[in-house]
């Protein structure tokens, strides 16, 4: 197996995005699997994302959602930045709910990609589902070598 | 000035909204305005917001735009929830950067309605186009008397 | 098999929809197929859908996948009608080229659903990809009997 | 008034793009105005668009908007194209209705615009919300001198 690996390019890929990623640890949102186009991620709701009624405010759906999608088409090696996103609620997620979320790339062309997000309840009802739209800009995720 | 007042309904609705709002509170996002139909907030991009770059975690950007929404779209006394959004990312939020959000009903029917929001850097820059359609539920986010 | 097969149902409401559908008669868009939560459609990029660069108007690929999405969250008896839809062009569709759109249902609740449809051309390459929200309204598209 | 005035490269790039554009003289879609970043277009809805309910095809709808959407995108003189599209349907246009499109940009940067379009019946209600994303492509739209 080698460097050209897609799976090893996608954990390379995910290893290097996820050294100064902040805003992933702070949210407790946990990587549970990545390949190439492909990213699975999981947040437990915690109350500082509820509005008071004990549901995760639709913005840290999205967050999760949007961290899935950063991942999956990250996955290639090369930059990718979000341009364009869209979500659907469908449920409310709930305090203390592990939340997972499944994003696969449905288009990728020369430099734009689409890639659908579907975030789940831990009964696996679906609670949202997310379109992403990024674009390819200069600079590699992979070490030098 | 009575209670019917639309100006004091959406003070009055964006208050019963704050009291249990605790996402609200851990992203430090400040109520600037709240009118009939509109609401501005503000947010400062901190460390724990970030990518690693810097750069604010486009999750953070449409969580303030989202927080924006839902206040505009409950400034009329009726309990509404977000059903899609669509955001566009036009330029990246630097941290600390104090980003401004407003929120702007454009349409608004029967049981539904659409509201835009834009979102503004120190300087004025846009940085984010946000379109949220809400849909009214039952329930009223006024006193009783 | 009986009424409430769901694939007679999808038939039966494919076949109500379309006895007045002028729209769909005037592009000469063709049903390859429907079944529950799905349908097939083609179309063959006329002249007078085109921009004078031979290319298709993307409104015209739109309204064929809008046409896939419409026989698709009606194919289960219960009218829909759409609310919101979001199309990304990806490559353009020329003059004469047979376009094929293919709809599935992503999600249905209750009353609302999420459908998406893939448009590719004759070689099988996607040239856009179409995301539909619908919601089901009073009545029934099934003969009573 | 020299031709670097930006409403007469709004009028000189209208004029380019209808020379060739089959799809709006069959639509038979009228150009109303146009100006820097914004056109105006009216389209009857005719029986061959409607779905036998008399009622017009979502699709028309956004195939006008779309319209006004693409030349107000084109009206600085560099050619654009259409990227991804959302449309909102809020009341149905009826057979006989003159329906009357708004468009306007409301973001552009370098290379990518966002341009937001109104569509309302002869009584001036809205009857659906469009949001356009555009991107320059090369290729000029005046005539060389």
């Amino acid at each position: 197996m080698t460097k050209r690996d897609p799976e090893v390019i996608a954990r390379l890929s995910a290893d290097a995005m996820s050294v100064d990623d902040n805003a992933l640890r702070a949210l407790g949102i946990e990587r549970i699997a990545v390949g190439p186009g492909s990213a699975k991620m999981a947040m437990t709701v915690r109350s500082d994302m509820t509005n008071g009624h004990g549901m995760c405010h639709g913005g840290f759906i999205f967050l999760l959602a949007d961290s899935a999608f950063a991942y999956a088409c990250n996955s290639h090696g090369q930059r990718n930045v979000a341009q364009q996103c869209q979500v659907t609620f469908l449920a409310p997620g709930k305090l203390g709910d592990r939340l997972v979320a499944e994003a696969y790339e449905r288009h990728r062309a020369e430099r734009s990609g689409v890639t659908d997000v579907t975030v789940r309840d831990e009964l696996g009802a679906v609670i949202a589902e997310f379109r992403g739209h990024s674009r390819a800009i200069s600079g590699s995720l992979l070490p030098k070598d």
